[in-house]
C-alpha cells in the first residue's frame, strides 16, 4: 500500500467510526430524549441532528459529488441558532434524512479513487490550490470528522438523562 | 509537495487547531466554571482536563517519544471515573501541567520528519504493521485529535454558564 492509500484510509475509517457512533447513539436515544437540550439553557439534541445533516449536506457540494439532498435544513440549523426557527421537521423525519443522507456518502466515498481525494475541493481556486494543496477533498473529510466528534460529546450527555 | 507532506501538514494542523481551541476555551474559564459538572450528573470539567492529559501522556509512550510525563494522573482520570479518586490535582495545577505537555508535544512533533509518521507506533507489532500499516504514528494524532474535540465540545458548555 502506497502511503495516499493508507492515508485516505486512514481518514476514511474514522469519518464511518465517527458516523458509526452516532448511529448507535441516535438508536439508543428516544423521541424524547432528542428533543431535550444537551445542558441547561444550551442546544436541543435535535437541533444538533439537524445541524449535522445541513453540514454534510454542504460537504457533497465541496466534494463535487452532486446536489445537496435537504436544501431546506440549512436555514433552520446552520444559518439560525436554535429556537430561531420555530417550525422544524420532528425527530423522526430527521433520522430518516440522517440514514438516508449517510447511505448517499458511503456510496459516492466509495467511488473515489485514493489519488483523487487529493483533488482540490469546491471552495477553492486552481490559483490557491497550487500553494495550499491541503485545501483537498480528504481534508473536507477530516475536518468534517471533527466537527461530528465534537458535537457527538455534547449528544451524549442526552443518555441516561433520567439516572442523573 | 508530496502527498505525504500535505497529509502529515494536514493532521497535524487538526491537531494544533484542537490545542489552540482548548487551550483558547481554559483562558475563558474560571477555576470554578472548570469545577462544575458539563451537565447535570455528568463529568465535571477538571476531570476532563485531567483525563486529556493523560491520554496525551500516553501518546508520548505510542510514538517512542520517551517517558511519560506525569504517570501520577493515570489513575485518577483515565483508570477510574470521575468522583471515585478523592484527592486530586487543583484546577492550577492541571492548567500548568496541560501548557507544559503542549509544548513538549510540540516540540516532538515538530522533529519527526514526514515519512517517520508512517511508521508503525509502539502497540502494533512488526508482524501486524505488515498487513496493518495504517497503524502508523500518524493515525495516533489522528485518533487522538477526534477523542480531543469529543471532549472540547463538552468541555465548551461550560462557558457562560451563568447566563443559562
Amino acid at each position: 500500500m502506497s502511503n495516499t492509500e493508507i492515508i485516505v484510509k486512514m481518514v476514511l475509517d474514522r469519518w464511518n467510526a465517527s458516523i458509526s457512533a452516532m448511529d448507535n447513539l441516535l438508536q439508543k436515544l428516544s423521541d424524547e430524549e432528542i428533543q431535550m437540550e444537551i445542558a441547561p439553557g444550551k442546544n436541543r439534541g435535535i437541533y444538533l441532528l439537524g445541524h449535522l445533516i445541513a453540514v454534510h449536506d454542504a460537504m457533497l457540494i465541496l466534494l463535487d459529488m452532486g446536489e445537496e439532498m435537504f436544501p431546506e435544513l440549512k436555514d433552520i440549523f446552520l444559518t439560525n441558532p436554535d429556537h430561531a426557527v420555530a417550525k422544524i421537521p420532528d425527530t423522526k423525519e430527521l433520522r430518516s434524512y440522517w440514514k438516508k443522507q449517510c447511505d448517499e456518502l458511503n456510496v459516492k466515498f466509495k467511488q473515489l479513487q485514493p489519488e483523487h481525494w487529493f483533488a482540490k475541493h469546491t471552495a477553492v481556486s486552481s490559483e490557491e490550490f497550487i500553494n495550499e494543496p491541503h485545501r483537498n477533498k480528504l481534508n473536507i473529510i477530516l475536518t468534517r470528522t471533527t466537527h461530528l466528534q465534537y458535537h457527538l460529546g455534547q449528544l451524549k450527555l442526552l443518555g441516561n438523562r433520567n439516572k442523573s
